[in-house]
């Protein structure tokens, strides 16, 4: 174990904080003020340079890209059989907000992220909180280690654990009944409005619109109504964080 | 030098194709299947199972992953002090279609793809065939070393020579102009259309769509009339390859 670790682990006032943090990686992290940032949420970020808040968002960026790659070399080897469509169906099953917010709270992410609870914007409301905070996370390790170190990370603490690639693989998602569920549970009134049609026939375009209290959430466009409404519920899930 | 290197640069009956590649890629392939892949368009792609086609399409999937990765880390570091809106807007000014063609006929790589002339359907006519094959490129990069040579050939081989980022930091991309000026030359008709406004005031929300020669190539909503016309001309350049 190199010095900065055994210091990290056994001297340094921030040992408690490196041990939690330990049992999460799987290896004792050297630089420690990255994944202090990493947690830390825009709503408790310093001030750094006029204009320029320091808090996680920069790491989420990174975090998301390499996470992206990383889920990507693990469908392409898994599936070799399977065209480019299909992987990225798949990744975006894994790397949704809802499905990272989930993966951030079996992590037990939740007790580290600090934010302040008085801004209550709607970050926070919606939840994509514990979802950033594991990107970012990610972006911490691809800094204080390497790629190999987040590949691994991903692969045996998150994937191996936590992802049935299988039974991801064999549920469709049905976001029309996703939302109309919600919206039933929630007492709101939802509605699909067809916006406009173009061209005859089988080359017809749809473009549809979903309203949710008469609010709109989001649009499809498809060459079938059904589809349509499938990718404005879509967009609709993923504003409204369900 | 490994001996496979070796055999494929002097003794292997591809040594003249190695000898292009390693131009190319200032390093010697080894896995000279994986690079052959990355140039077959799916016009020639080599039916492997029912159902599925071998072609580049898969390792661009791969190879627009690790790009991403690539190009996320080299803005995050070259502009600390830059929120993750400006890191995203530069990354899509490298890694956007149109950009990447150029980048693919900078390399010569032009030269390499095997595709079906005959079938010259949208994808080839659109000339997204280069773009493609540079990101397959890169997942072969990927697969036949390992992230560090994937990362150092976009650095090396593809930054440095022939991205100017502080440029592209320079250049708004004025998408409305630029659909503009391409109907004019191409005879074309272009017109933008407002669908539908929502609310009120400031919040008010309009809905755009642009038309060429009374087709749909796009929509862009947000509070702004010019916004919402900039976004749907952002998708029409898009879908035109513009």
């Amino acid at each position: 174990m190199p010095i900065s670790s055994i210091y990290n682990l056994y001297i340094s006032s921030d040992k408690e904080y490196v041990r939690i943090l330990t049992n999460i990686l799987g290896f004792v992290p050297r630089n420690l003020s990255l994944y202090k940032l990493a947690f830390r949420h825009k709503s408790v970020g310093n001030h750094v340079k006029k204009g320029f808040k320091d808090s996680n968002e920069r790491l989420e960026f990174l975090g998301d890209a390499i996470l992206g790659a990383v889920i990507a070399e693990l469908l392409f080897k898994k599936y070799p059989f399977k065209d480019e469509g299909f992987l990225t169906e798949m990744r975006s099953k894994i790397v949704n907000r809802n499905h990272l917010n989930q993966l951030s709270r079996k992590l037990g992410l939740g007790h580290l992220i600090s934010y302040d609870n008085k801004s209550a914007n709607r970050t926070i409301q919606q939840g994509s909180l514990l979802g950033d905070a594991f990107e970012a996370l990610i972006g911490a390790i691809y800094l204080d280690k390497n790629y190999a170190a987040s590949r691994k990370f991903i692969t045996d603490r998150i994937v191996k654990p936590h992802i049935d690639i299988d039974t991801l693989e064999q549920t469709e998602t049905n976001y029309k009944s996703k939302l109309i569920e919600w919206c039933q549970r929630e007492g709101r009134d939802v509605t699909f409005e067809l916006i406009s049609e173009e061209g005859e026939g089988r080359a017809r375009l749809f473009n549809i619109r979903v309203l949710v209290d008469s609010e709109e959430y989001g649009q499809g466009q498809d060459y079938t109504k059904k589809n349509a409404e499938k990718i404005a519920a879509e967009r609709a899930c993923e504003v409204l964080n369900i």
